[in-house]
Parts: structure tokens; C-alpha cells; sequence
């Protein structure tokens, strides 16, 4: 049996791991584009803000540890067609510029995402940058060392991050965002406001419905041309969003879902025989829902990657789908969400209520408390639990989020999460849990 | 409808606010032995400590607050009798020196707890303490100034919170336990051993297996005789335990339950028509052994206060009953439990298995990640969750045992918590949160 992987990273390492583990026969190889295989792509901002030492200690495992858990990893390796029918790859030594043809049994696409990059994007300008692998990590921190001015495009997770973190390194921050308010596509509106407050409290100038019209510069960029004028900066980073990587998987005659995702079934089987999909580049089921979405993060990458290589190994590993958990800090703000915002939830026609809370983390008269919102999402006439979105001035007390994401995989209603026998001392919690204040609130008015 | 609550605390205050709210027509009147009502008991060893500024920051609500709220209020009367066939309590005004009987249509009894206190701590002696009420911490307070050594005597939650506190306020300490290890009836043996370590790492001399025999002094306390001789002190504290205040439950011809505290259903009746009990000193249904048991804690009593109230005022509302969290904090470490341990589920003839995981809280590779012990413990057969432990050095860590608890009122099983998609970034947890880890673990030994 040949398991051939491509992509080395979350889903792809994870993937390999399980299938070598679950059968010791199994031949496993990974194709990998760059030069890094196994890393936390989650940590770059914090590479870049100061709080992980290097980008090498994002690495959980080299490629050289991997070989003697038995696995192949072959990095600068670019995978470059499928044929589904041979049961054979073409890959690209790109050390060597040489061209390969390898077969496979089973194969996995973890191939991930690429960052969006809109036609100004696309430059020669030094000091232009997105951050999605190390080399970019190293491409910007090497661009931070002596700039002044950055500008980061886009408002959503990776940008507030880094927002943060080059206000740490001593840059002057403006952000652009085409929408109306940052964190637009993980917040109800209210929320968003709290955010982008947070970010002006850090300093950073925040500018929302902006759009970017193209950049300034000779052989270093100087600044953005928008439809509000000139931003000075000599960084730029472009964080618009991702798109699918799956040129792979339309070349293998596999089928992509109306997100434009790899479709793939609960073993994360794709619709060609022996051809497997797992990762960001791939739709996942969401439990609330039951629709298909395209949330690439994380946790559901390395999950799906689980479940495919022991699946591809001769196991039996589904994938129970995700609930739309996300969670990220900015300055001192905690942000946390999970299932469907208001928005969300109106939009799939959907009969729900949301109820907001404002209080402490902590038992209000304990030094340690910070004010936290919670809103709690609810479905009238069923009671059932929707989602939840948490902003915390303490970053650490929006994980409660965790408690909501593992009451929407069991269905459960906002009685359910009232009934919780939720942990309880000052320095942890009110006696009633915000989270407890919000479901009762929420019960009495579904 | 006169409605008479004996004890203004937490479940008293709980229902007499409740019950008022659903019944403007009720009147409700609250009878409160002390001179305080309406405050977070469990907030003291923090005032002692200094992460309270005061103890009147403790109080959620005056008696004036309450009356504004159309609460009738009477501090320092004592209920001494009951005559439910009457339909009467004897109440006793402590400043006036005078008896009347009040009539009631309902009543709850809401007595609370008292310390234990063993024959010899049965003194005159100054500077000997037990901690359960405002003036309880005030005479503890005022003893402390200008003292230099301490004890205390039981290593549960109120000597390992004070441990804390007390050396923050400069003091050597000395804790005697009489059991083997810190912690005995919270967790498992293996993970008491580290709360003990971090006891002694912040200066505190732990004794354990030790038996007191009686106190030393004349006037005020120096010292405590015990089995492995004497033990200086100028400040003692007695912290072995509470017993729940079942006295007027008695002489209402209240039933009790096996574990000494009162019987009620889930509406929070006694047995005799009319007489409600609620909080600490009432047992609750253990929604994992579906047995009663009696765990005086902060959140199922104002929990079961509410429902009393609801009950009380004609609504109908039920207790959903407790999974056994607990939490609290002593010097850099969170502690935290939930469901059983193991030793307790093998105590219930459960075939149950525990895994341990030690892991760290964030990415391993964050500066703010700090290492995570949790205990998982299922049952072989059924697969379902049975209760998990949980030490954090960083304490606010282990608030995630609310992830559990939830589960535990779903009766979830180990899969289900692995499925559970828990927010990550790398600030806040690893990819697999330690739970996930725990979890994963466990579900392939069940």
C-alpha cells in the first residue's frame, strides 16, 4: 500500500502520522511545496510580535524526525498533476528542476489555501507582503526591521493579529478594511464596534470602507492609493482572505463543493476512487446546520487529516464536521465565536434570537476581574443553543467559548447550558458564569 | 401569600429575590440570624489576602437594597422554632431581646452550613478562627495584623485559598492535614501530591498525616499540641469541614437525607407540605450517580435558592442537580474537578478507567504557555464521561473543566468530547486542546 500525501503542513503531516501509525506497511510519502514541513502557520503573527522566540520553533516536527517515524518527506517537492486513472503523480524536484512520475494507491490533497491577492497586490514592490508559511513570516519580519509605517489590508483574523503585533514592534499601524467594520465576517455588528474601539485604544488608526485602489513606489513601496486618498506606509500586508488550493483536484477530475472547497465525505473521500481531500483546501459539515462550509482553521485541518489517513490506512475515522468556532486576541481583547451570529442565522432563514450580556469574568469584586460580552444565539420554539460570540478584556476568559461549541455538537438547547454545573470561585468566575447569565436570559425569551 | 425565609445568604436571598419577582402579590420576608445578608461567602480568603478591597465589597446587596425591591429584611433574627402543623416559625429579634411567631404560607429553610469544629477547638483562646461569615473573616483579619506565624488545620478549599492568602499577607504558615495528602476528598491521589508540591513551593510548611490534640496559651493561642508534637502558632484556623444546619429541619419534622442534609425533590420540597430547603444545607441529585449528595457550593445553592423561589411563589421550576465542579486556586495554581474521580467511581462499583495527560495550556511554543495536568476518567462499556481533574499553572487554565461539566448534564461520552471543535489559537490552547488530547486518550482505552 502507497499513501501518497501532498502538502506537509497541518492536515497533510497529520494525515501521514495516523496512516504510518494505524499500518506499519503502509508506505507513506509527502510532497511538499516549500521548505517546511509540520509547523504552526497559527503562530506566525506571534513570531512576528515578538512572543515565539523564531520561526523555527513554530516546527513541531523536521522532516528528519518524520523519516524516522518511517514516514518519506520529500520538501521543495511540487506535486504538479494527478492522474486519477494511472494512479499516478507528477511531481516537481524543484532543487533539482527535475520531473518525476509516482504512483500512488491512495491519495491525499491537503493543499491548503493561498492568501487573496486583488490585481494591485500583484507587484514587485519590496515591503508588499501576505503571511501565510514561514518564508513569508521571515519575507515581513526581515521588511518590519527599519520601516516605520505599516499599512495591513483587511480586517479579519490575521489582521487584527498582526496588528497587534507591529504596533509591539514599534510601527505605526493603519488598517483598511472595504466593509463597514473590522471582524465583519465572525461577528454580529454590535460586536465589531468593541473590536475596533480596541484596536484605536492599541493605537492603531482603523479605516473601514476603504477600498484600495493600488499601490506607490519604486522598487519599495511608499504608500496605497485608495478611494480616500494616500496611506504612507513601507509595509503593506495584503490579509483579503484565502481561496481553495485545488488545481490538483480539479486535474484528478474531483468534484468541488458550491464553496468552491474540495467536497468530501465524512472519511474524507472525495468523488474519485482512492483520491482523498483533507484540510483547508477541503468543505467541511457543519453541525448546526448540516450544510457544507468552508471554514479553514486549525483544529478542523489537523482533524480532517486524522481521520483521512486512517481511512487511507484501512481504518474507519469520520469526521464529525465543526460547529464555526474561531477565537482570536488583539491588544488586550479576548475574541471568541461560535456556531452563528444573528446575521448568520437570519440569513439561512432561521427563527433565531440573540441576547447580550455585559458583566465581569471574575467575581465582580476581585481585583482580577475585566468585563466580558457575551451574546447567545438561540432558535425560537426548539430552545436549542445557536452559537455564542464572547469579547473579553482579559484575552483568556472568551475560552469559555469552548463550553457553547460542545453543547452545539450534542444539539443542545439554552435550558441545556442554564442546567450547567459550571466551576465556580472569584478569582475563575461570577457564581453565575456570564455564560449562565446569557442562557438564562436567552431561555426566557425563545 | 407570606412567604418566610430563614437565612439571608445565598439561597436565601436567591429565592426571597425570585419569588418576589414572580409574584408581586407575594410578601416576602427574610429572617437573617447575622448582621449581613446577600454576600459572596466565598470571596473572604481574598479580602484576607488583599484581592478584595473591603469586606463590605462582598455584600451583592444591602437589606435597604432589598426593601427598595419590596423584600422585607431582618438581620440579626434568628428563626429558633418551627411549628409547620401552625404554620408558624418563632423568630427571635437578637438586639431586642424579644420572641414573636410569624406566620408563613411558605417556607424555606436556607440555614447554610456551619464549620466543624472538633472538641479542641472548642476555646476561649484568642486567635483561633474558623472562616464562614463576614465577622468570621473581620475577627480573622484583625488577628492577623501584627501576627507571625499561622496554621491551619484541614487542607480542603478554605485552608489551601487561605494558605494563599495568608502568606501574601507576610505570614509563616504551617497547614496540618490530618489525611495523607492536601486535597483528599477533591482528587485523585496522584494529582493531590502536586497541589501539596506547590503549597510548599510557596513557603508553606505542609503537614500531613498530622492529628491535632489540643491548643496552647493562655488568653491568646501560641501553639497546637499534635501527634508529632507542637506546632507554634499566634493564629489558628479550623478548616476541617462544615455540617449543614439542620436544627429548624428538625423541628419542622423535616426529613433528612443519608448524608445528614435535608431531603428535598426538585422543586426543592421537604416532605412536609408548605416547608422548602435550598442551599448548603440541602442535599442535591449527582446528575452522573443519580444519587443525592450533600456539596455545599456557591452556584447549586443560589441555583437551588431560585428554584425555591419560583416553587414558592406559585411558578414551577425544578433543579436540574449538580455533576460535582469544583475550582479554586492556591498561589500559581488553578485546580479544578468535575464528575468523579477515579477513586470515587470505583467507591460506586463503576468500571471506569482514567487516562493523564500533561500538556501545556497555549501553543507549547507561546511565551504565555505554561504546563496543564488533566485527568480524564470514563466508563469501560458505555464509553460515557464520568468526570475529569485539572491542575494549571497558569490557574485561570483549568476554567475549561466547564467543557466537561457541560457534558456531563448531555451524559456525553469520551467521543463526543473529541469531537467537540474547541477554539484554538496560540495564545489560548494548543491545535488539540489538552481536553482533546485527554479525551482521545481515554476513548481508545474505554
Amino acid at each position: 500500500m502507497r499513501i501518497v500525501v501532498v502538502g506537509g503542513v497541518a492536515a497533510g503531516m497529520s494525515a501521514a502520522s495516523r496512516a504510518q501509525r494505524f499500518s506499519a506497511d503502509a508506505q507513506v510519502v509527502v510532497f511538499e511545496r516549500g521548505g517546511f514541513v509540520s509547523y504552526g502557520a497559527c503562530g506566525l503573527p506571534y513570531v512576528i510580535g515578538g512572543e515565539v522566540g523564531a520561526f523555527s520553533d513554530l516546527v513541531a516536527r523536521t522532516p528528519a524526525q518524520m523519516r524516522a517515524r518511517g514516514i518519506r518527506v520529500r520538501t521543495r517537492h511540487e506535486v504538479t498533476d494527478v492522474d486519477a486513472r494511472a494512479g499516478t503523480v507528477t511531481v516537481l524536484d524543484r532543487a533539482a528542476g527535475r520531473t518525476t512520475t509516482e504512483p500512488y494507491d491512495r491519495l491525499l490533497l491537503a493543499t491548503g489555501v493561498s492568501p487573496v491577492r486583488p490585481d494591485w497586490a500583484h507587484t514587485d514592490l519590496a515591503g508588499v507582503h501576505v503571511l501565510r508559511d514561514i518564508p513569508d513570516g521571515e519575507a515581513l519580519d526581515a521588511s518590519v526591521r527599519g520601516a516605520k509605517r505599516a499599512c495591513i489590508v483587511g480586517g479579519g483574523y490575521i489582521g487584527l493579529e498582526l496588528a497587534e503585533a507591529l504596533r509591539a514592534r514599534g510601527l505605526s499601524v493603519v488598517l483598511l478594511e472595504k466593509g463597514p467594520e473590522v471582524a465583519g465576517r465572525m461577528l454580529d455588528r454590535p460586536l465589531q464596534a468593541q473590536v475596533r474601539e480596541e484596536l484605536e485604544r492599541g493605537g492603531v488608526d482603523v479605516r473601514c470602507g476603504v477600498t484600495v485602489q493600488g499601490l506607490t513606489g519604486r522598487g519599495h513601496v511608499t504608500g496605497l492609493q485608495t478611494d480616500r486618498g494616500l496611506v504612507r506606509a513601507d509595509v503593506v500586508i495584503v490579509a483579503v482572505g484565502v481561496t481553495p488550493n485545488v488545481e490538483l483536484a480539479r486535474a484528478a477530475g474531483v468534484r468541488l463543493g458550491k464553496t468552491g472547497a474540495v467536497a468530501v465525505n465524512a472519511r474524507q473521500e472525495t468523488n474519485v476512487p482512492g483520491v482523498y481531500s483533507a484540510g483547508d483546501n477541503t468543505e467541511s459539515l457543519h453541525r448546526v446546520t448540516r450544510r457544507r462550509v468552508h471554514i479553514p482553521l486549525g483544529l478542523p485541518a489537523n482533524r480532517m487529516g486524522r481521520v483521512a489517513g486512517v481511512n487511507m490506512a484501512g481504518g474507519e475515522a469520520r469526521f464529525p464536521g465543526v460547529v464555526g468556532t474561531g477565537i482570536f486576541r488583539t491588544f488586550g481583547l479576548g475574541v471568541a465565536r461560535t456556531g452563528l451570529t444573528q446575521a448568520e442565522a437570519e440569513a439561512l432563514h432561521l427563527n433565531a434570537v440573540s441576547v447580550d450580556v455585559t458583566s465581569t469574568d471574575h467575581a465582580g469584586y476581585h481585583r482580577s476581574s475585566r468585563p466580558i460580552h457575551v451574546r447567545l444565539t438561540g432558535e425560537r420554539g426548539s430552545g436549542r443553543l445557536l452559537g455564542a460570540q464572547l469579547i473579553g478584556h482579559n484575552h483568556l476568559s472568551v475560552k469559555r467559548v469552548d463550553v457553547v461549541a460542545a453543547l452545539l455538537g450534542e444539539r443542545a438547547t439554552a435550558q441545556d447550558l442554564f442546567d450547567a454545573d459550571l466551576a465556580y470561585a472569584p478569582p475563575f468566575s461570577g457564581v453565575w458564569d456570564v455564560l449562565l447569565v446569557a442562557a438564562d436570559r436567552l431561555q426566557r425569551t425563545l
